[in-house]
């Protein structure tokens, strides 16, 4: 029995909010039950110097926690004066899998950032950001659209990202931070809409894990991702971005 | 005229959404018009090193933007490696407010943090934080009063915050960030809900300005704070937090 | 009674050495009693990035104390990697002072740094470093003058700045370390000689201050910049710098 | 057909020097093919803050590459003054593969930091440094034994990793770096020699892959890891160090 | 003939101003010519962690140049956020050339920090600072016998510094800027008042140099210092310091 | 009597190997005794900023310890975040005594990089990282002549380093680490093959070193080169480098 009453591979209430935020090309708050988290991408002319005259786009990403999205409160690494190793490796994940979703030849000399900024954590924070991050990638792309800086749609497919694990010796999908804190195995996984991946990291917390487990998490990731694209989709029709 | 049709003196509608996240001791949304700010206050035992031993409390504060808060994204600081000099003088603005309105020796040897971190800027980010941090203090000064950590109401008087300005030669409240960027006199004003003045920061921006100009600015700023701390004490009024 | 016997509307002596260093444009020891500040003027060709192509002119200013300009010694900030909030404050401070005595779009896209280094501190070293930093960039456009950079004086006024404070409940002028350290209220009052305000800021550091008293605060700041602003002028006439 | 001339499961020639320098107390020299690291293990009494108190020990890592370890000269950390996302991303997998190979409660409070130092990249140095580390690891542990530091062995199983991708469509083992870079799919995988998981983390570079292209490329990592096991153990029973 | 007339062996006026500053236990303005430095000597109660429990004292140094002490402003360290090479290598041989003054255990737990802040420079700031930083810590010492904290000398002897070089063939003392930029060796010499060496450091900027040259160098040293010992013995005659 | 039972003039043995690692243009690792550095040297074209225009080349050097290359682990300085005042001591030494072998001009406005990375440690590293870096040095000027990239010899003269000391208060040559720890003169010497001096540095770090000592020590220090130049000039007859 979960600590939430849910079945092993019922994924939290999942909500994608457009327009979150007023300034930014697509800003989307995502929300996986308590895990709650902004999501803004913002569109910039030109590309960093390592891509220049390639004629293809950029995207990067951006990832942080409020101080106090935590149950106690962590130091704030502007204060601290370095980004710490668990944002830097979020962050790249983040933007490897946002990279995935686009045809970067399509997006011209265009740099795309995606900030996901986390104002309240109970687990799978970086797994809600990559699906909400694909929300405000959309928007974004729109804009420019709709701008006419683009001609093609560069997106190749949705992208989204939930977390699955073994806790208590069962596979579980979508854990929240007390399953997270006591789960003997935690895996990410990244999908497309289409059903392949992106990107699996499956990381033994206590005791390492078989062959099996490992495909009953797939499985449980691909069961659990299906809810979060219709979510996507749902919010991408009901109304239109700036 | 101003942008937004308000009359010289009037604020923009002021809102304060208490328990907005649910980790922190104290938690509010502050609104003033578009600008929006998360506040949390965070409770912790002992105090830094510098006021060991005195038997007194200490309140310190953090503020932050996130990276598209604004119009252009900016670079974010933690990513830089240093909190900027704006920011800087800002966090130590509301910490020195905070403390102002708090008795530190009734608060015994706990530290409060208070996080403004800003999710929308449109001008008046500090004077809102400030606002909205005295909130947020209010409740986690609840908090500890809850648990018996107070024995005592540390709390001396609400403090709230506002900004000024000259815009076009006339002195106007509450500037917006079309306001703002084109003012000739930025000032930023403290006050305790007694109309004593805890802070008073003015900076020619373009034209030096008069003492008949300081006068009606502080007047304007003294209108402006009657209806914050209103809001203030409505929302404080309106249900009880954590 | 003051600790050493003024009135409370009398500041200490005031005195501005020009020609201190040999190498800058401009360069001024300034003293206000003990307070001891090397203020020195150099100018640069050429604008930083966010000014380039607007056919205007730069002015910033960097602050520092050496380590045992104090009672105790305090860390280098070289040594510990950063300049701390209060010496942020300070420079934005100063140069925002300095920008606003001077017509950018006169000077031309040149840049000139004031560099304020406290040898000796007691108290008011900031108001100190603004008042000798006015009389160091003097020299440095009048030697731009000289040779040919500029054609038009770009001063627009002489700017000086001192302190005020409320001590024991009663307002006075240009507090010394000893008065400043136990002040209840603490002000920087930046003036142009015309008699016009460029910064006030005013600080409640133990209770609240009220509208009478900065308006007796101000005045005491106006009485004491008349006689600064004499001492500036007297060793401005006094001999040609380099 | 693979560069080498190898089978798609086939890997490189595997090698493990031991005490390989004087003084640390493991200290293992491990080669993949072209790939050469350094792996020393450190012994020291105590844990970090975060352990103290628990009885336990604990076991860290840190991962650096020689400047000119690769084709072309990379800036070196220490004189850009932080470590790289990538670097702090391998050391966290090292040091928590190495953590899930050991009972830290066995440990007693000490710490064993492993060093991995690449002087020679050629493709997969963290799966190389996590292979050599393993058997620094054993070294480090024996010696304590030696010492009567510990009473009981400590390590539950070897552990040791290898990388495997997807190259022209074609799944192989232990890419070298003109593979790793044309790779569509990468993925890095670390097992016990019993052969469950550890770490198990894939990536699409360029297309997204499927369930059956990671079940085959998971195949070829247990067939790959089978030799490095067998290289680890040839290598501890040859001589006995330090 | 030597751009300021002097004869190859004569060095710049050497004199030493102490009680220069008024908080520090030493201070001096020590000036070589047109090389003026700030040395003061801060006396603090314990020792660096490193040094706890031996029963000896400290003494260490820090060095800066304010930034426009030479010809063109020159980067403030404080705001690169990082000490240069050269600014550390100066100050480790401060540091090191005082220590080899003093007897450490007469010391007791106690340390002693010197500052080198150049005011002005026109070559030769390293040996000015190590010959003024000898009388700042004179001063401190009898200070700190004054207050009864040591009750014997722990001074072993007097130490000074003077550049030496070879200019244009010919071996030279004490170089002034325009020499020392053009100069083919440049050597800095510390010595005992009983002339023996206590660093030596010589560097071929251009040729090497021949062990002719640097016997001729070490006798031109020795004749120079001659000179500065007996100013520090003059100055500390003169007065008594704080 | 020394420790490895050697003479007073007696240098360890001396070994260069070329080739060590295989990506850059030079690779050596160098051995003298138990201290084992390799040393690598990496072409560029073009030259820094402040060289820019000048038809000239630029050699520079860095230098760092893997953690365990000494008896216990130091602090990687990556981690930490700066390079300290030791290692950018060496790395200013080892550069500009290489650039003192190098004719600039004839070198075109290509950069030479040379890292010189410590992996075991026994004394004297600076002084083995100089020797070695010379070879690596030659390497790569070979492969720039061999390319076309020069046409004449840029090399105008082998240099070489060995450390000199004073121990038990007898000179000797080439300390090792069990000597250096113990010396009261610690000196590094910096050699052409002609024998003239690039740089000496003498640091008493007990008693203060007399004339004549210094005289022994460069004796010892030239006899102990004879033999370091001698096995240079084998190691690069032996064979040809890529």
């Amino acid at each position: 029995m979960r600590p939430s009453g849910r079945t092993a591979s019922q994924i939290r209430p999942v909500t994608f909010t457009r327009q979150f935020t007023c300034h930014a090309e697509g800003s989307v708050l995502v929300e996986f039950g308590n895990t709650k988290v902004i999501c803004t991408a913002s569109v910039e002319e030109g590309v960093p110097r390592f891509m220049k005259g390639k004629g293809e786009g950029w995207i990067t990403a951006e990832y942080s926690m409020l101080p106090r999205a935590t149950h106690t409160r962590s130091g704030r690494e502007a204060a601290r004066g370095k980004q710490g190793g668990r944002t830097l490796e979020i962050q790249r994940l983040i933007a490897r899998s946002l990279r995935a979703a686009v045809d970067l030849k399509l997006l011209g000399e265009n740099t795309i950032t995606v900030d996901c900024d986390v104002i309240q954590a109970d687990g799978g924070t970086r797994t809600a950001s990559i699906s909400g991050a694909c929300v405000a990638l959309v928007d974004a792309i729109n804009h420019m659209r709709g701008k006419g800086i683009l001609k093609t749609n560069p997106l190749k497919h949705m992208i989204a990202a939930v977390s699955v694990g073994v806790v208590n010796g069962e596979p579980v999908a979508d854990l929240e931070y007390t399953e997270d804190s006591i789960a003997e195995t935690d895996m990410n996984v990244v999908m497309t809409e289409t059903g392949q991946f992106i990107e699996v990291q499956g990381t033994a917390e206590g005791e390492p894990f078989s062959m099996e487990e490992m495909m009953t998490m797939l499985e449980l990731a691909k069961q659990g991702l299906y809810e979060v694209f219709t979510q996507q989709q749902l919010a991408l029709n009901a109304s239109t971005a700036k």
